[in-house]
């Protein structure tokens, strides 16, 4: 698809007509193109921006602590985590540029400080993929819950519910389009933007009305109520802002995602990240700003007896909105639709931002199976199995969370950042060594000014990130950041240990010379229960690889049975002769391994060819019907030294069925796949005819 | 082992003994024998004696609900109940003559009625053994009750528990002995029969004393309380009776048994027969003497409020006893011991009952599979899978039936007895039609004689069933028996289903004369992955089959590693040449279908041989981490026609470990292999040193 079809898809007036008429994209029509940067922007933006949602609020929660006087600082604090934000953003630019492989801050920190530190990303990104889920899904909650009180009480539920719903969508393979994201995406940047637009204009105008929380007073918690000391004052703060540095997480999905753009990827990529530093950086503090200039007192909502009005306390089931709730609320006052639209795509984002961890996790995944952390399974596209365990498996631990914490977003944030900090911090770590490194063989002085900028930027964000990671331990280490950092080391021991198997394993399978002699004899056997085509058909292959023995064995369990196939044997004048093995337990597949180990004791340097006739089915209850004994036979057979096992499969006209979903399935879409660059020619086999 | 350590085993002594230290048999002793008729008794009998733990109840509580005026009749009931019992012992006492296969009802019925009256045997069958479990489990834990007051009122999800750990034990395999049936279950008569005999005794003194609801007066049932109407009263009568024929459930086990009988098998099985009749009827008519004598006044447990002492409702919280267990405090009022051994005995020989469901059902299940009506992996004993599901089926259903009947036996025996008289009836016809046919071609007279006589009893034998089938269907249908119903022709459907599918796929398979042509040649790919060990043995065998092309396959998904394999692949200077397939999406086994289904386009007549080169590891978590691939690679090629697979397998050091625990589990005992005779010379394997 070219680029002009793309731009109509995301034309406004065709977009909102798409969605009204549900209409989708014919999957032939995304072709193999790869991703402008005006689809990139909201493919790769929903978590970085979603974070918006939650992030302002977590700033008013932490200095409502010493009570609403403290929201003096609210806006320093907003442009304090932009500061950071602005110098990760650009150090990640460098990380696109130096690293356009896809494979970010895992193949930055394993590549410059070697495979500790790499795998140590992995088990933070790992942890972060969980909480992204359990976070951005809990907020959506809430947002939900402001648009529709009957689920107010109820989001730790609904917020459960909708993880199992972004499960089965993975499950089943959403086809992720460009405009999957970029309707919702580009919806939430005019809502958003537009709201603290029209807010601003107002303030300027001086008709900015306040926010339904204005007339309220904040009870300070015991102990910050008097005058804070200068450290009580410094440590209130650094909480504040380590909760507002929540708003940079998602900010590395980027440095992820360059094989899919278009080329120049790298140059593309960091005008992107640029674009949406500057967008991210805007809304939050516009929210900020706006949010202290009309007067928000916030609280934590378990909190919420600290409000009070008139020094009364308020009603019961009084509902605390989000700051961003609050402020469309006051600014459409109105205008109802206003508040409708930010919440809802507020909430929608959200959820995509949930959904970005859903297609992260499996192109983590294959990138750790590539290296040997990660189970081999995982690292082929095709394979549906481990995908879907993935899947399941951070479902299943982002509901624990979220039940655990009861969908409290401002919980759950203590244990979120940790996690993406330590990833931000030993990526730049490694950016400064990677340039070094190139810095000591690079002779052209202006590369070599370019890198020492580079190295410059680099610092500069590991300084930035290294001061909030310490901030970050000292005030969340015991408000949940240890949970994170007990599963963070879990998965570090998880993906050494499977690293040391493999190892060995290969370690054990490294060739020697002795392996290529060829064994002298060959014995086949062909396994007979009945005389039918399959059989007839195995008979045949296998006399079609002349071996020094052919003989057909049967396992009499039962005299009647055993004279009719004799007696078919002689009629049909076959020439294989038929061992019958008797087996009065009516056991089958202890006597055929028995006389294959016999075979190859009599000659050890012979080989004992087992051809197993096969039919195969189609629908899945035939299977359950069919085959089971041969499929144990196979498994038992495997482990007879001196053995190989031929299956010979007679496709019954059932296995069509198996054979077109197996070709379905091959041309379904994985999670993760748009972001890959995977979108590719698979997409149009789908329309092709069923090879014969 | 012989006849004489048989004997000392159950030798009352050695028996204490042997519990109270715990020692269990060597699985070896028990050898090849089979069971004596001592020893047969216990193992076939506890389902059928276990029914007098609820059956006078049963009755108790029909009769009541006109009032317990009408216990006049109780005794009446019993006779008819021993009436019908011994006409239907009688009957089976000429089945095990005529068929002592083991086949049972299922058998006579298929073979004499034909396979729709075998398949609705089968059917009720089925639906019998989990109301066995339900039933039986049920009623234990009242007794269980009894004895532990703390637990009523929570009877179904102790029951539950029991179902969970039967189950448990079953998957695990139990060894069981014929000690194991033969302690409970002789106790269990010598605990019954003693404590009759002891209130007789009593009686006859005119020292028995009252059971403690003797003094109390039952409310009948509105529209019941008046003088009853002839028809009233007869209907009255038809349910006390039917429900009293709950007791027959479980002679047919012999029927099933008598291949492991000892010899002369038949005539043993008779006798115990005969034997476990005149127990089980002694045992039923003495309970229901004895409690009328002692006053009992019984009503359905859910309907204690129609119990009154006096004119007043019982105080709150008021337990009602079983019958059993109030007439062993009453009879052993001044030795409590007695009293708990009388329940606790009960209660296990319950336990034992319901164990009998799980050991009958695969037994059933392996000869259904057999006839093609189950799925064919039943038929095989090796197969644990199938057994397991089969175990896990009839806890589940059993569960269910216990959670949603709350538990209670008077309900759960609505559906339970239309099943077991299903088959009665089926079975006796099947018997008359035996001797009739037989009757035909037989001349010697005395024969004739005997036939007759035994047509004669077969006839008794249904009368007596079918007069019991109409009470049951005419009182129950509405009560529950319609549930079965609804069961047996879902179970009826589904295996005539099977049936079907296996004879077309049988039809389909048939062979004929072209089936014979052999492939004219052979066109070998070895996939290789690395070039390790594996691969070259693989490479080897392949060789060692001379095929007419032979070529190793790598599909590559990484330059790097494809450059690195081809550059070994030149120095170690194999003499195979490589071909390269490649897979820009790091897809692996499209690539390889597709390769395989080209060649084979191209020699329409030739087969494509795949060696798959496996490595086979021992532990289960070693499997999750390996061959993930090389299985669903292997299930994608069975669906390509003109291809035969075959795996190489290479066996790690840690293999060994899997080999083991196949080979334990072969020894492994299961369910049912007592009472099919299936004692064999396996028990002593597992002494064996492990074969390599």
């Amino acid at each position: 698809m070219s680029r002009a079809v793309l731009l109509r898809l995301v034309g406004v007036g065709d977009v909102s007509k798409r969605i009204l008429l549900g209409r989708k994209l014919r999957s032939s029509q995304l072709g193999e193109t790869l991703l402008p940067k005006r689809i990139a922007l909201p493919v790769f933006a929903s978590d970085a921006l979603s974070s918006v949602a939650y992030a302002p609020d977590e700033v008013f929660i932490m200095l409502s602590l010493a009570g609403a006087a403290q929201y003096v600082w609210s806006w320093k604090i907003a442009i304090a985590v932009a500061l950071v934000m602005a110098a990760v953003i650009a150090s990640y630019r460098q990380t696109v540029h130096a690293y356009p492989s896809g494979g970010g801050d895992y193949e930055v920190a394993t590549v410059n400080l070697g495979v500790n530190a790499g795998t140590t990303v992995a088990s933070a990104l790992l942890v972060d993929y969980v909480l992204t889920v359990a976070v951005s899904i809990s907020s959506g909650a809430q947002y939900a819950a402001s648009a529709i009180p009957v689920l107010s009480g109820h989001e730790a539920v609904f917020g459960s519910v909708l993880v199992v719903v972004l499960m089965a969508m993975n499950l089943r393979g959403i086809r992720e389009s460009g405009t999957f994201f970029a309707v919702p995406t580009y919806l939430f940047m005019v809502a958003i933007l537009g709201m603290c637009l029209f807010g601003l204009v107002r303030l300027a105008l001086g008709t900015l009305p306040d926010v339904e929380s204005a007339g309220l007073s904040i009870t300070p918690e015991p102990g910050l109520d008097g005058p804070l000391t200068t450290f009580a004052l410094l440590f209130l703060l650094a909480r504040a802002f380590s909760s507002g540095c929540a708003a940079l997480t998602g900010v590395e999905a980027i440095s992820n995602g360059v094989p899919a753009f278009t080329r120049p990827k790298s140059k593309n990529a960091a005008t992107t990240l640029l674009l949406l530093g500057v967008i991210a950086i805007t809304m939050m503090v516009s929210v900020i700003v706006l949010a202290r200039q009309m007067g928000i007192r916030y609280v934590d909502p378990h909190d919420l007896d600290r409000l009070t009005r008139n020094g009364e306390p308020l009603p019961e089931g009084y509902d605390q909105h989000t700051v961003i709730a609050q402020i469309a609320d006051a600014v459409f006052n109105n205008f109802p639709p206003g508040f409708y639209l930010v919440v809802s795509v507020t909430g929608v984002i959200l959820v995509l931002a949930a959904n970005t961890a859903f297609n992260g996790f499996p192109v983590l995944g294959s990138i750790l199976a590539q290296d040997g952390y990660a189970p081999r399974a995982l690292g082929s596209r095709g394979d549906r199995l481990a995908y879907s365990n993935g899947i399941v498996f951070l479902a299943v631990m982002a509901i624990i969370l979220i039940l655990a914490f009861d969908a409290q977003v401002t919980r759950l944030i203590q244990l979120y950042i940790v996690g993406v900090f330590v990833s931000f911090n030993l990526s730049q770590l490694g950016m400064i060594r990677h340039w070094t490194r190139h810095l000591a063989s690079e002779r052209d002085p202006a590369k070599r000014a370019h890198m020492i900028r580079s190295r410059v930027i680099n610092a500069i964000g590991l300084t930035f990130t290294a001061v909030v990671l310490v901030i970050v331990l000292v005030t969340k280490f015991l408000e949940g950041a240890w949970i994170t950092i007990l599963a963070m080391l879990f998965f570090y021991a998880l993906m050494k240990g499977i690293k040391g198997h493999y190892d060995k394993v290969a370690e054990e399978l490294a060739a020697d010379d002795e392996d290529k002699v060829m064994p002298t004899r060959v014995h086949a056997i062909v396994l007979v229960s009945k005389l039918h085509k399959p059989t007839l058909r195995a008979l045949a292959f296998a006399k079609a690889t002349r071996p020094n023995v052919l003989e057909g064995v049967y396992v009499a369990t039962d005299s009647d049975a055993t004279n009719r196939l004799l007696e078919e044997w002689d009629e049909r004048r076959m020439d294989v002769p038929l061992k019958v093995l008797h087996s009065p337990y009516r056991e089958l597949i202890r006597p055929i391994v028995e006389y294959a180990t016999e075979i190859r004791k009599a000659n050890p340097r012979g080989v004992v060819a087992v051809y197993i006739p096969e039919y195969v089915v189609g629908r899945w209850w035939e299977q359950l019907l069919h085959n089971q004994t041969a499929l144990r036979l196979k498994g038992r057979l495997l482990f007879t030294p001196g053995v190989m096992v031929t299956s010979v499969p007679y496709q019954l006209r059932s296995s069509e069925i198996a054979r077109e979903r197996e070709l379905r399935e091959d041309t379904r879409v994985r999670p993760g796949d748009l972001r890959r660059g995977n979108v590719d020619e698979r997409s149009e086999r789908s329309d092709r005819q069923v090879p014969r």
